[in-house]
């Protein structure tokens, strides 16, 4: 059985998005500059039809994020389109008509929806009836590969504290946000353990990767 | 002239010190385990009188902390004692006779007080006008060596957001405190502007340095 991962960036002052996310800037202020360690590599501009690019130490890490699971878990926010009910055009994602994902996305959500079948392999399905049931369809889903959890931070806590979580690679830049959605928050007691794996210096960031101990 | 800089051990949640500090546990709950790092180094132990012990790729950082300043800046909270005067029979420090500086600190505090000479090269100095007289006083001891600011989290937000702090080394370790004294918080607008300009992978911690950007 694959593992439940999670690889996420976080900003030096532990904020995976920064203040005010809204539809229109669903990272929020100061976000966008999170990932800015993966917008000019290789693998990244290649999966989004563009040539050239760098290859460096996040290099391994980008691929991980964009090619490495079978499935995809993510939050009701994540997926976007607003709270509450779907309506009758209902929002399509932010990925447009052939998202990266490539393989089935279980969004959690408390309104229910038929799936979201798009391109290139990739289906929305909709789950209303918890974050157990979620990674229980996801890992059906992946078969022998990995499940990635996509985030937001809500949902990661939630997978964490549950103790669900088998690994967790943070892509830590060197940048203050302020305020925003803390990662690491909401943890219950007594507090998960990790234990540290792996730490990677790359250009601007530094990918530390954690087990659960 | 030496550079001001902050060695500091940080949870993965941000924590420099666990919640509810106090006189008998300075730390707060949970937070001696943030040092574990340091304990079982041969350079730690040394200092301490003890023989034996670790080296690895956490040494060149242990020394740095232990040995590679000229003068010391810290609060109040940090030297201990309590809040307010210092009364009749003053708090002389955590450290014992022989405090594990051998240099000049200087003790950023509201309330004046002579300074305080004890074994070993150390003499505290309690600096009432603030951090920018602080830092001139350190600099002057310091001479061509740098100045170390010890802490607490205030006193190095403090210095970060006045734009006084030249490099800061987050000594990253993989536990949650859930609360606590955080480092990056209280930063003001604009934010202060960081560069990455190493990271190691060391036994169950990861050290990033920091210079102003």
């Amino acid at each position: 059985m694959g593992k439940l991962k999670l690889n996420i960036t976080m900003s030096l002052d532990g904020c995976v998005a920064g203040p005010e996310q809204s539809e229109d800037n669903p990272l929020g202020i100061g976000g966008m500059e999170l990932h800015e360690w993966l917008f000019p590599l290789k693998a990244f501009r290649e999966q989004h039809g563009e040539q050239g690019g760098e290859v460096n130490e996040s290099t391994p890490f980008a691929e991980d994020i964009l090619a490495g699971a079978g499935a995809t878990i993510m939050g009701r926010n994540m997926f976007g389109g607003g709270p509450g009910p779907w309506g009758v055009d209902p929002w399509r994602g932010y990925w447009g008509d052939n998202p990266p994902y490539h393989h089935p996305v279980f969004v959690l959500t408390r309104y229910p929806r038929e799936p979201l079948e798009l391109d290139g392999g990739t289906t929305f399905h909709f789950v209303t009836d918890g974050i157990g049931s979620a990674l229980e369809q996801a890992r059906a889903a992946a078969g022998d590969s990995d499940v990635s959890l996509g985030g937001g931070a809500k949902v990661a806590q939630q997978y964490l504290a549950a103790g669900l979580l088998d690994e967790i690679v943070v892509s830590l830049r060197p940048i203050l946000l302020g305020a925003g959605a803390r990662l690491f928050d909401n943890l219950g007691d007594p507090k998960p353990r990790l234990r540290q794996v792996q730490a990677v210096e790359a250009p601007d960031v530094t990918h530390i990767r954690y087990v659960r101990a």
